[in-house]
């Protein structure tokens, strides 16, 4: 019995296992030392590991040396021990852990390898400083909350790889090292040493590639894949991150719908022991937007948005007057019971909207009686009044909140003040359902005011609805895509489309984009030129994994799922990667720093 | 009926599934044409898809309009037809076929995609340039061979999970950007945008946060990981490739090799129908280098060299001696029944070995009566003649091949010329059944000539064994590593070993390797101070994927059981990578072409 720290006894149980059907057996655990306490005559151990914790107990009578041992432990030395299991004293019984019933009486201690002090308690609630977790990382992975959202995600690939391959999905590694086609976010690259000059980019994501595989025949395509954007970092985005692809050929929206909400189904059961109602909700873009100021609607609350540009059709008043004339919307908010709320508060919201970039927030209390006092009651008319109480459905004691100004952009703030009501009234409980719907029919484009072109909203390989393709040179903002959001409790954890799989449809695409022929040619050329060789009808959708994954098992920030993440500014704190490289490497890559 | 590629009637079927049990019944079908037969009256179509090949029948009394439209199909289109199954005619039944009793009358066909003509047939056998396959990979990718090869590399990407997670390993992500530590194989490297001059490094192995998981605690950790190595590739490389990674805490060689092998035993059940004898056979590296001169020998074949040192050890044959005395090798390989190989055939095989490196290739024919012909018979004794033939069981009509010379590479040479006698006595054949193995012990340095230092054989995180330790300082060249490598057919599938988990061992290692404290510290440092909070024990492994699924499917390239796979310089023919990128793209990451 030394510390010997190359050989040791093999553990017979994990520190999870032992119950009282093992009193009387003769054991060896290895594991790290959770907790020691040393009550003179006896010394007793948390062992810990991945399994659970064992209670160990050192006992001058029992074993004296094994005892004189355990003095020198301290928290997270690594030790093997081998003793008998016993029931625990009545004093000692701790029926919270499984394997609170039983504790081994330690014959023998092997010490096999020693720890510093760390920089911070394993234990899970702690207020550690995130930078100190994330450089000591593989020490915040000790932590049971940590090690039991991993646990989770390792449950939700099998899960997921498991129901794809039963649905006949083949899964297919596309490449990691791949041609550069930057539209819109930025590729990170990677220097050809063999090929001066030249560059990989990493993928986006694999979408050129899995439309190929539909070329190819392979029908039914998944894959859960690392995928990398270089930019300018987000709180909460990472540069690389895991998405689920799928690819469907021959079908429609309503194939993939039904796909997905089987594997959504199944991940509600096993996850959240939860029965997922089929079909999703489903709301049009449009629908979405104007009742909750949002393509990704947090349904966990009953709080809606109404468009008021009917009740103010032939008002005088010049500010919803102007908005109307130039097809802008009026937007109202209920706020159930905030009539009493101090100008103070009034004021508070009024920055928040003007922050995000409203003129300003009308507000209107309704009075017993019915009666409204706002700053602009005098200027509506008692008709108006009226119709505004009915139509928001307002009760004496509401508050009613009115946005105007340009459709999407107006509606998109009164979104967010509808997410910051819900936060003020606390209408989001910690036992509130999970709301999971479609979103459907977004527009194909969307209009960019700084360079003055329509960006494709999803990418350009996105189908057109058919009824629409017509429109698509003249009235191009009005064509809508048949492209489709799941949305999870205010989150958008998969968005997908039906492809474009026509050469001449796709060539109209780019056309609208702005891409010209030479440009399409060149970053696209391999892929248009294979829809020329027979390609089927197609669709697919992506799924952003960290964060379903995130979201599944309650966090609020995707670093806690991801087992090494970088922060916000692309940095891993505990390699210090990105870092330096030497010359050389420098010079065989044909590059220099500029 | 008409020529929309939009809107198409979803199959019913797919076109592997109608048997006669569905002759009657009313199906549509989706698929490409894989032949088409127009016997004037009646047009026949193989239908084909992922899943199979449907016989459509066209014939004008059955509807003159499906078979009007029919006349315009060609090899490759895109179409949905709807029809009735009914039982083939005699004479055009098909048993090789599982749909081959069946067709399908057409009442209707839609055109889906129209196909140019391809620039290589969709067929199994052809004989086209591999760089027109891989230029038109999406067309390659339709042919059954390489769907065949796809689909059981996902079958294999599924045992392989399914496998692990039942023995309670954990699936964990490890980052794809990484610090840069080049040891052994160059970087690929990727220039960081935020932070000026500095850059990430894609990973050649996640080893080190294999080893941090353990570290954490995790106690079982695999992962299906794309791995990237910069090399001037052979012809059988690429620089993206995947690995089974695999590692494990509190266990040595033996529990690897265990789980391991009960991998093995399931995919050779799953894959070949085989069952699998475990424990595997194990030969320690000397063992394997005198008995077959390879570290990776292939035992399908009974061909075994033979250690001649004790033989000659008092010769006075110069050759010989000189070799002896020096500390070199004497080894032989019996080539039965070769006795009458003539003078230009033996005159090849000496420049084989020459190419290799060897000074010469020593031939001797075994003669009726047992007299040994050879031109450096006369330098020998007859006891020595007589031991020859006794220790290497060389019969009347044999041929007895000698090398001698520095002991690794001359095995290692003899061992190539084992390979090409196998290969020319053709002793592979198509049903010899295929043969794994351990191979241990392997050196823990590699000495290197040109910068006179020593190497680690695995990595510089793998275990010397224990009674070698103290071998350390004074005789490197003798310690043996815990390290492993799992051999099948001739190929390395697998290799890994037991690491240090002792900051102290790991420190001793690095000196031995001529790596600076300094050096270390910047390359490994977050590493070795994890070491200091309580590493347990562990170790692992890492399986060449494509390369075994290669070996499963019966391939001899690895490009052919990878979707989109690079040529040996690297470049993906397909689209072109790696390419110029924008000069806007390299300034924003600060670098420039030199």
């Amino acid at each position: 019995m030394t510390t010997n720290e190359m050989q040791f006894n093999k553990r017979t149980h994990t520190c999870g296992e032992l119950r009282e059907s093992n009193i009387g057996q003769s054991v060896v655990l290895n594991g790290w030392v959770d907790t020691r306490r040393d009550l003179g005559g006896l010394i007793f151990i948390d062992l810990r590991d991945r399994y659970g914790i064992t209670q160990v107990v050192f006992e001058p009578n029992f074993s004296e040396e094994a005892h004189n041992f355990a003095k020198d432990l301290r928290s997270e030395y690594v030790i093997s021990i081998e003793g008998s299991v016993r029931k625990r004293p009545p004093e000692t019984d701790n029926p919270s852990l499984p394997t609170g019933h039983i504790d081994v009486m330690a014959k023998k201690l092997v010490i096999l390898n020693e720890a510093k002090t760390t920089p911070f308690p394993i234990k899970d609630k702690i207020d550690t400083n995130e930078d100190i977790r994330l450089k000591y990382r593989y020490l915040d992975l000790r932590r049971a909350s940590v090690q039991k959202n991993l646990l989770l995600r390792h449950k939700m690939y099998q899960i997921t790889r498991k129901y794809f391959d039963e649905n006949n999905f083949v899964e297919i590694e596309t490449p990691v090292l791949m041609k550069s086609t930057p539209e819109g976010a930025r590729d990170y690259l990677v220097p050809s040493r063999i090929h001066k000059g030249k560059f990989y980019a990493l993928p986006q994501s694999p979408q050129t590639y899995k439309q190929l595989l539909m070329i190819s025949g392979f029908d039914r395509y998944f894959q859960i894949v690392k995928c990398f954007r270089d930019e300018d970092l987000r709180a909460d985005r990472q540069p690389e991150f895991t998405q689920i692809d799928v690819e469907m050929s021959f079908v429609d929206q309503e194939d993939i719908f039904q796909m997905v909400e089987g594997l959504m189904k199944l991940l509600y059961k096993e996850i959240w022991n939860l029965d997922l109602q089929l079909p999703l909700p489903m709301f049009s873009f449009d629908e979405a937007m104007e009742k909750y100021g949002s393509d990704k609607p947090d349904l966990r609350f009953n709080l809606s948005l109404t468009t008021l540009n009917k009740v103010f059709a032939s008002t005088t008043f010049k500010v919803f007057k102007e908005q109307i004339d130039a097809g802008g919307i009026i937007t109202g908010l209920l706020a159930n019971g905030c009539g009493d709320y101090t100008r103070n508060q009034l004021d508070v919201l009024t920055d928040f909207v003007k922050k995000l970039g409203a003129g300003g927030l009308i507000w209107m209390r309704v009075k017993d009686g019915g009666e409204l006092e706002a700053p602009i009651a005098k200027f509506l008319t008692d008709e108006e009044k009226q119709n505004l109480i009915m139509s928001i459905n307002a009760k004496p004691g509401d508050l009613i909140f009115i946005l105007t100004g340009s459709r999407i952009k107006t509606l998109n703030i009164m979104g967010l003040l509808r997410l910051e009501m819900a936060r003020r009234l606390d209408l989001i409980k910690a036992d509130s359902p999970p709301k999971l719907l479609w979103v459907t029919d977004f527009p194909l484009f969307e209009w960019d005011e700084e360079s003055k072109r329509f960006y494709a909203m999803h990418h350009p390989f996105t189908s057109p609805r058919l009824e629409d393709v017509k429109l698509m040179d003249s009235h191009p903002e009005k064509v809508k895509a048949r492209a489709y959001d799941l949305v999870l409790n205010g989150s958008e954890i998969a968005g997908g489309s039906i492809r474009i799989h026509n050469a001449s449809l796709q060539a109209k695409m780019f056309k609208a984009l702005g891409i010209s022929h030479e440009e399409a040619e060149h970053k696209f050329g391999f892929l248009t030129k294979a829809f020329k060789y027979g390609a089927p009808p197609h669709g697919g959708i992506a799924f952003g994994f960290d964060r379903m994954v995130m979201i599944f098992v309650g966090e609020s920030s995707i670093r806690e799922v991801i087992a090494f993440p970088k922060t916000a500014s692309a940095i891993s704190l505990m390699d210090d990667s990105p870092s330096n490289v030497s010359e050389e490497q420098l010079r065989e890559l044909h590059i220099k720093i500029r």
